[in-house]
């Protein structure tokens, strides 16, 4: 039978991101890979912390039949009352009851927002290199991404002025990620008002999605438009619990806005997913109302990796040059030209798998981060992925231990000298 | 500022079935009711099965750091096995690394499905009354609900000719709950069947939500099409651990189709959502791995409360007519005449509320809904939010304890004598 799905999914793939990490788990032991090295996927190593450990634990067992069904408001409203006091803490106010919408992760609120406010044909300016799934969720929703450079060569800041001349009588939102993934940059607050006071002119909308928020190093702030009441009509916010809490997998986060588009996004989430899951909801009450400590700890933990990739990607200034990151865990260096320009020969699977691939995302970059994966076993992410500045970039993650940071990098130093 | 929200945005709000459980949470206690009870969403009353809980509970503390990352396949590998052995059990033959996937409830692999599927234009046919999200499921994803009507005087049957006739050149899908949300149906395999013989003839779709697969009543039988191979290549099949595990919080549930459209609906969960909460999957996984018990304990207890509502609804004759339901924990009454031909004064916050509901949805029904929840303090749905076949109807969930049930009974007697 020949399918019949519709234009959407035609286009949309999973992210490359993803897909690395498939394509090591399906393929590298067959390939006589035995253990495979990720610096791909933005897992941190990091366990629950201990005590939102025990108290969930023991939830699980004392309330039992309250937290297995729905979540019925924009959230369990002790935790909609966490976040509006952790956010104080930041500088942000945000009534619980009308202003936050507990989400299925930063992702999860991303996406009600595009699908709120993302009609066909309406643009959406992406600093880029951007998230991928910020633009398939555009594209998702019917619009047209509209990339804009950052200005690598300043650390990835973005380019205001840039922005401003992107901006068409079509243009609905500006979207990025603060700090950056892929490229660890941490915007300066003169260059978010700027954006920010853009929108408020041309109408548009801010979606700033800081998954990040809380991982930032050498004592930058991070600092978010929705914090400044006048930009409140105009900012869409989003953060997790993903990071900071060490619970990637229990997709909770919450969107921060106007009471308006709280109600629109929330009746997106009840139609798309009816809420998220009610047992990672209390995961993340536990957490943000816990000790804190690990916070801190992740950070510096975080920070020390930062400096370790650095370092090894200083041994390697004839293959790479990169902006060092200033939050997040990913560096995003670009390829030197003697690398670009030599030849990569995939074969076997690995060239199989890079026909699978999208036409667009063919390039030099994904055919590298293909070698790197089949012959020396390192998961990695093509820049490409992240829009066409990406190209001729490789995403890594240093949220993984320093053992596998430095295994990751002595795999690619040994495949480096046998080509 | 005037907000510029999405066309999909303007026309889809939260359903009746939320939004009435918001009006009874925000109203109420101001409108001098100190206590409401609920025939309203549909909650089973059931705690989380001892077993899961338990070893949900250890689990979370012994496995701290496996538990709270990203679930990055198709699903922990190990609920997709327990999930193709469950559906092995119930006839259906589904490679678990192939054709099934994990998903965010039904309700999310629905979305996905939709998503997937459905282009801007394109029919679905549902068989209505039906499960308000999928009406606008489809609409989300830009497409026309094609509403037939289920033969209600045969006990929702499904009107297959009728169907057939519905058929244009834009019709993509045919979508339904069975056991059917909102009227309590469970589908005949003949009837089923022929459903897919003609999804099949034209290249189309069928969804078969099967959210409630496991509660039928009196002996019958639920039967799913993706259990015939021959029509493997046009049905997708929802399932979920909410009811059958007293989950509904967790949001947990499998798609079973053919791999082609498992690896699309993979990649859109991707985009969407990343993946369902890591720990709602180790509770679904313990839920099917462990004692089976509690299944037959919620089917014979659910079986009683059908009974009791049923008995209910009869001393009432004057006032509803109904289908007595096979499965589900819902019945549909529709309200007599003379009800219709009353005159139901809504004053107050109830009056207020009405005027907020989207205009198609302000019928007799839902102000006599509305009147139950401000002057009896008894949830319900209005009927229409499941289509135009729903007017002049009322959704009822037995899910509850045999004591709500009267509760709201005795209420909506006395709330009767008074008018």
């Amino acid at each position: 039978m020949e399918h019949r799905i519709a234009r959407r999914a035609q286009d949309v793939g999973a992210s490359l991101i993803r897909q690395m990490f498939v394509y090591a788990q399906a393929d590298l032991r067959k390939n006589g890979i035995p253990q495979y090295v990720s610096l791909g996927v933005g897992v941190p190593s990091f366990a629950l912390p201990e005590y939102t450990a025990r108290e969930l634990s023991r939830a699980v067992l004392e309330y039992r039949d309250k937290i297995n069904t729905y979540v019925l408001g924009l959230g369990l409203p002790e935790l909609n009352q966490a976040v509006a006091m952790k956010l104080k803490s930041d500088g942000i106010n945000a009534n619980p009851d009308r202003e936050i919408l507990i989400t299925a992760g930063s992702a999860g609120g991303l996406s009600w927002a595009f699908q709120t406010l993302v009609d066909i044909g309406d643009e959406v300016i992406l600093p880029s290199p951007a998230y991928s799934n910020h633009v398939d969720g555009v594209k998702i929703a019917g619009g047209i991404p509209v990339h804009v450079p950052l200005l690598e060569d300043h650390r990835y800041r973005l380019d205001v002025g840039a922005i401003q001349r992107a901006i068409t009588e079509k243009t609905k939102a500006i979207v990025f990620s603060n700090p950056s993934n892929p490229t660890g940059a941490v915007f300066p607050e003169e260059d978010l008002r700027a954006v920010g006071g853009i929108a408020r002119r041309h109408n548009l909308y801010v979606l700033e999605d800081n998954a990040y928020a809380f991982v930032t190093y050498d004592g930058i702030k991070h600092f978010s438009l929705v914090a400044v009441p006048e930009f409140r009509d105009n900012v869409l916010s989003f953060f997790t619990a993903s990071k900071e809490d060490a619970m990637t997998g229990f997709r909770v986060g919450w969107a921060v806005t106007n009471p308006f588009l709280i109600e629109k996004m929330f009746a997106m989430q009840d139609q798309f997913i009816i809420s998220p899951s009610s047992i990672s909801e209390y995961g993340a009450l536990f957490a943000l109302t816990g000790p804190q400590d690990h916070v801190e700890y992740f950070r510096q933990e975080l920070s020390r990796r930062r400096d370790l990739i650095c370092s090894r990607l200083d041994r390697l200034q004839g293959v790479f040059s990169y902006q060092r990151p200033q939050g997040a865990y990913y560096v995003f260096p670009r390829f030197s030209q003697p690398i670009l320009d030599s030849e990569v020969r995939l074969t076997g699977k690995a060239a199989e798998r890079f026909k699978e691939i999208p036409e667009r995302w063919r390039t030099k970059d994904t055919a590298v981060a293909l070698a790197l994966l089949y012959e020396a076993g390192v998961v990695t992410v093509p820049g490409i992925s992240f829009g066409p500045e990406g190209e001729n970039h490789i995403r890594l993650s240093f949220a993984g231990e320093e053992r596998d940071i430095n295994e990751a990098f002595d795999r690619i130093e040994g495949w480096l000298e046998g080509i």
